[in-house]
């Protein structure tokens, strides 16, 4: 399935932020920003556009630089723009923008050595250090963004719920074989890779939040926590799901129960417009309430789509609000060392009336 | 099994480097560069390590960074190392650092935003960028590093021919199919990852250097590239095999056996001291004699360790000389746009007798 974007008019939104950030153009080198407003997804490429007008029906000047090797490629991706061919592409679009004064570059992508390289191709133009433009706009989906995280969470789900009931997640086997089962099951339903190194954590393990699977052997009792995603059209999907191997034990219950009614209160505060420490504070409250907070390390949640993890972050210090038309995962956890810990994760989008979670798994408490 | 590596020997090597550059220390946030020096592979940290004496028997002094997430995982894997806790792992070295005058950064590490951080940590510091200091250390491997390699290559070479004997590779299958299956077998081998999105390309797809995988169905009479490696041990294979499915075309065994004679003459022109770009024009002359030049566009290899893409980089414009103890690739090609192509690879070990390939699959073409 080939979604189709409408390039032109993300990049007319951009143009109109550049003209307010006070720039003539921005560089775009950060392959996942190029990706965003070009559709092209070769490994070498960048883009200069113009700031523009507050019409966004103006399509902004634009031009797309990248090497032989792509020649074909950018061509097919990105037919609307102009080539340049270049080794050196950010170097080779600012030395060729020689009406511009004042051109914006990314501060998060550009390094000190690639700064230089800009410096020496284009001494007459200003480089005006920004942050975070393109990630900003990305922040809103569009139709066609929601289907393809909504098609990555649908494979994550499939997934895991064929080898929950293939009994692929028993005593006897080890973290790595689930890890891997549960990789290939995601191919097997059209992922185009992992979203990231799945987690599987088993027992005591589980206590570690971003525990990498090894040879443990899963035992009965065990928490299993299984954190994990897939990529569909280039946009990720995440979830955790925490399982108990036969019946819980009283402190496994009682955390997992935490847990889930934190994230319940994490998903309902969930609205455009919310703060985004509010919506952590929302969570987290219910785990501090509990006696539970040391045990809770990490951050609510943070934007997916063509990254795994993007704008925005929410956290206890997160500053500014949810947009409407949000990615973003929710993921409360408690996590007792030696012991065990519990982590439930859902992929949600943020709708005009509140959100919807586009992962279908329930939260229950699954014992095997 | 388990490596050890003499992390504090490197650091050694590295101060000696430190002093002959004129800084008191340098800031190492390039996560494989610490992972290297260090032993500490978790996703934030750094260090700072002095600059030495020329004796390697001074330990220098060096100083982690990472967040509480990683205190466990540090003093497990760094324990000689004094540790300290922070988000921003860079600012509060240099922050810590106000004894030293100047310190180098990796430049092609440290971001335009990242270098603001570390000029507000530390106002009365000197920070002078440094270009592959670390990389260079990285190219001559020591004991346990080709180990690691050889067990990656071993682990290619036996999943590739899993699949060769088991019928894998054959006329209705996909590339996505063989894709997998390939990924597969070196996981069920030991493999940790994959080195890289394996490459498997049929037909006029064989063209394309780095083609991706798509639902194109192999075909008989089709050249089949496959380009593939592994991860053990953090390190990383590379190798190419070019198959044929049924009896070749005339055009087929005549590039097949260009490709085969360059793939060999650079190989043997792998010698500790060898002028970099003489090794890629020991293979390249061959192509272009035989009047496929324009149709090899890519250099002849580059070092592989920790990183899939290493230095030493063997290419036409490459400056320098191959140093004894680099585990690096050859992999010349030719591709005929719409026919064909094919590629030729191996990781090889450069010793003080020539070099050794570490890939040990047959480079005769094998008719399938």
């Amino acid at each position: 399935m080939s979604v189709i974007y409408d390039h032109p008019a993300r990049r007319a939104r951009l143009a109109t932020l550049l003209a307010a950030d006070g720039v003539d153009a921005l560089l775009v080198t950060d392959l996942v920003n190029v990706r965003y407003l070009s559709g092209f997804t070769g490994s070498n490429g960048a883009l200069l556009i113009a700031a523009g007008a507050a019409d966004p029906a103006d399509t902004p000047e634009a031009v797309i630089a990248t090497d032989g090797r792509y020649t074909s490629q950018v061509a097919d991706q990105a037919p609307d723009l102009p080539v340049v061919l270049a080794r050196d592409t950010g170097p080779a679009l600012v030395a060729g923008a020689g009406h511009l004064r004042r051109v914006g570059i990314e501060a998060d992508a550009v390094t000190v050595a690639g700064l230089e390289a800009l410096r020496a191709a284009a001494a007459d133009v200003e480089l005006v250090p920004l942050r975070g433009v393109v990630e900003r706009l990305r922040e809103v989906k569009d139709a066609g963004e929601f289907d393809q995280v909504e098609q990555a969470c649908a494979i994550g789900d499939q997934a895991l719920a064929a080898l929950v009931d293939g009994g692929r997640i028993v005593p006897g086997r080890t973290e790595r074989q689930v890890a891997r089962d549960l990789e290939w099951a995601m191919f097997e339903r059209g992922a185009e890779a992992v979203a990231f190194e799945t987690i599987v954590a088993a027992g005591a393990n589980s206590a570690v939040p971003h525990h990498r699977p090894t040879d443990t052997v899963l035992a009965a009792g065990d928490l299993v926590k299984i954190d994990f995603g897939a990529v569909a059209g280039g946009y990720h999907s995440d979830m955790t799901r925490t399982l108990v191997l036969g019946e819980p034990a009283d402190w496994q219950r009682e955390i997992y129960e935490i847990v889930r009614t934190a994230q319940e209160a994490g998903c309902a505060a969930l609205t455009a417009g919310a703060d985004l420490a509010g919506i952590d504070a929302a969570a987290r409250s219910i785990i501090d309430d509990a006696g539970y907070g040391e045990n809770y390390v990490h951050g609510l949640g943070h934007g997916v789509g063509l990254e795994i993890h993007e704008a925005p972050g929410i956290g206890a210090t997160a500053t500014g609000t949810l947009p409407c038309g949000a990615t973003v995962t929710v993921e409360p956890g408690i996590y007792l060392p030696g012991r065990g810990g519990v982590r439930i994760e859902d992929t949600l989008v943020v709708t005009d009336t509140g959100s919807r979670s586009l992962t279908r798994t329930s939260r229950t408490l699954r014992v095997l």
